[in-house]
């Protein structure tokens, strides 16, 4: 048994406590990391503040961190002792159906376990004073010390920084992959991008990167534009400007609709905007928010039938094991420049403040420092 | 002028009247087609009925035809007289941002003045007794002679049986270009296609072109299911011999969802449905149905961040002067049997008696012969 520092969210819609919790040594196809360091992503809050129906208490949370191999339990082979890693919590085992369907990122492997807060034996291995704490998405990176499935760890270069590499885990990642790999925009291709957080300020990036010959930032908080231009976007739009529905501003603005975008807050009125500000014959609209429970989204189907396309992504469509390595490296040549994301840094006695700058809307990404 | 047999549609919801209407010759870019046969389809019904928001009266309905060029206006080069075509209600002049995106069938050349029942122009060929009728979807195909934009007509080998091929104007080619062009189904593939009338009928067929593994046909009429069985469906499931939803049955038979799903009737809860009997991580749903006016299509978003893909297709997304020529040889190679969609064979003036049948769901498609 180990001693971890850990920040536990004993139940909902609490502050975190950080307290010592204790952490189990790994058993077969598991593995101990200790966290340096990690992001604070709207999905804890989310988790955090009750609204999940999937949330479970007390627990864990955190999902984006950046980690070094402590202990392999057995017929581990993919890592070892020392290893640099970041925690996935979309596994790659590469062998179940999903994995081997070559069209989906979606492993199934640790999933329903991974769902009930537990390991796939269905235990714990996180207690406080003797009770069992639930795991989070299969990576609770708010403990020093955690214990993950093999599967749902992504080996990195040494020399790559984990306080900031960590932000690959989620956010940076699932925003650069929906528009690189899920929606595979092409150069010269127009887009627009619906919500400014950390997300939609990534696929912003992943357009940049994809040559988009016109990138459209919409966001209700214009003190959002300037770092939004900043990773290349040619536009800027606050709906609240305009009168008359965003969809026909940007439908306006770019002769009949733009070919792609992307909903990055997890609103469903906003998720269908996105959808009919798509150009008619081959629009695609994708959704990467993860809208509250039981939320629908509408639209008439007469938008489907003239050939515009609605899907949505998790993770980016990135499969962790084999794709994310290549995300570290882009990030160490400086083509993913990490440093414009991370607005703040503190220490894991400070966590609470960093949800407290999320829900102010001031902070793209806090990195906690272990 | 030229006198033609038409069946009018003086006003919503009453019969056609099999009357003497009088024609103008072609002008610039137009085109003047004797309809040889006609096929009525569901759109028909649907606009004939006073349902459809932009249904006009009166007017000339029917768009599923087969003719020969009697003569052209100025500047017409892709016919000459005598040339055999079908009409197309998807133009395409190769030269518009739609023809040249390569992304679409959904051509612009014309579209405005169509939905207007005008030609380009922006007046009508048609008249009776002195009063102007409008043209409907561009084609007007029940009446023995009609006018056509040169981009709505699609030059076809002299012989074929215009009798016959006449079907590939609308509902037979929608069916499989959904299946071929849209969803791109491939081999091996699973596929639930809901609606058996005549473009659930022709999807079948485009599955088992595709050579689809598994082919499920649904519908709440099961005297469709010998003809869909006979088309190539493997599975027939009626949703009223289960008490729960449809897409939980087709889920269940599937081990979690079909590859393509297809709705062919134009019910928002089908498409519901259909998309949600999808196999997480990649099911595609395609729309082919046209919903009444106002409907709105909803789901969880949960269901495309999953992976689902939600799209739609209209004419099967078949370009018509430069695909439909080639659907025509597979008919005439016996690859597509329109025999077995052709369930009665009638005279113009018994057009009446062809709405009849398809509101008692006891045809698949009448064809009325000039």
């Amino acid at each position: 048994m180990i001693k971890s520092r850990a920040a536990v969210a004993f139940a909902p819609n609490q502050k975190l406590e950080i307290v010592e919790v204790d952490v189990e040594p790994p058993k077969k196809g598991e593995v101990l990391v200790r966290i340096v360091a990690t992001g604070v992503c709207h999905t804890d809050a989310y988790t955090l503040s009750g609204a999940d129906p999937e949330g479970l208490f007390p627990t864990i949370l955190g999902h984006e961190g950046g980690g070094i191999v402590e202990a392999v339990g057995e017929g581990v082979t993919s890592v070892e002792v020392g290893d640099h890693v970041i925690p996935l919590y979309t596994a790659e085992c590469g062998q179940c159906k999903f994995c081997t369907s070559g069209k989906t990122n979606l492993c199934s492997s640790v999933r329903a376990t991974q769902g009930q807060g537990v390991m796939p034996d269905g235990t714990s291995r996180f207690s406080y004073q003797g009770k069992p704490l639930y795991h989070y998405m299969g990576t609770s990176t708010f403990s020093e010390y955690t214990v993950l499935a093999e599967v749902s760890l992504a080996k990195i270069p040494k020399d790559a920084p984990l306080d900031k590499v960590c932000l690959l885990g989620c956010g940076v990642t699932t925003g650069i992959g929906a528009v690189l790999n899920t929606a595979k925009v092409e150069e010269g291709a127009t887009v627009a991008i619906f919500g400014l957080g950390g997300i939609g300020l990534a696929a912003i990036l992943g357009a940049t990167m994809a040559k988009a010959s016109r990138i459209i930032a919409i966001d209700i908080n214009p003190e959002k534009f300037e770092i939004a231009r900043q990773l290349g976007a040619t536009d800027v739009v606050n709906p609240k400007d305009y009168d008359k529905p965003i969809q026909e501003v940007i439908v306006d603005m770019t002769d009949g609709g733009v070919d792609y975008s992307f909903e990055c807050i997890g609103n469903v009125n906003v998720m269908r905007a996105a959808l009919e500000c798509c150009h008619k014959g081959w629009g695609e609209s994708v959704i990467i928010g993860v809208a509250g429970a039981g939320e629908e989204i509408c639209t008439r189907p007469f938008q489907l039938v003239t050939g515009r396309v609605w899907r949505g992504t998790a993770f980016g469509g990135v499969k962790g094991r084999t794709e994310l390595p290549g995300y570290v490296e882009k990030a160490q040549r400086g083509d993913i420049p990490l440093d414009v994301f991370i607005t703040h840094n503190m220490p894991l006695d400070d966590i609470n403040k960093a949800f407290d700058l999320m829900h102010e809307g001031k902070s793209i990404r806090t990195v906690i420092h272990f």
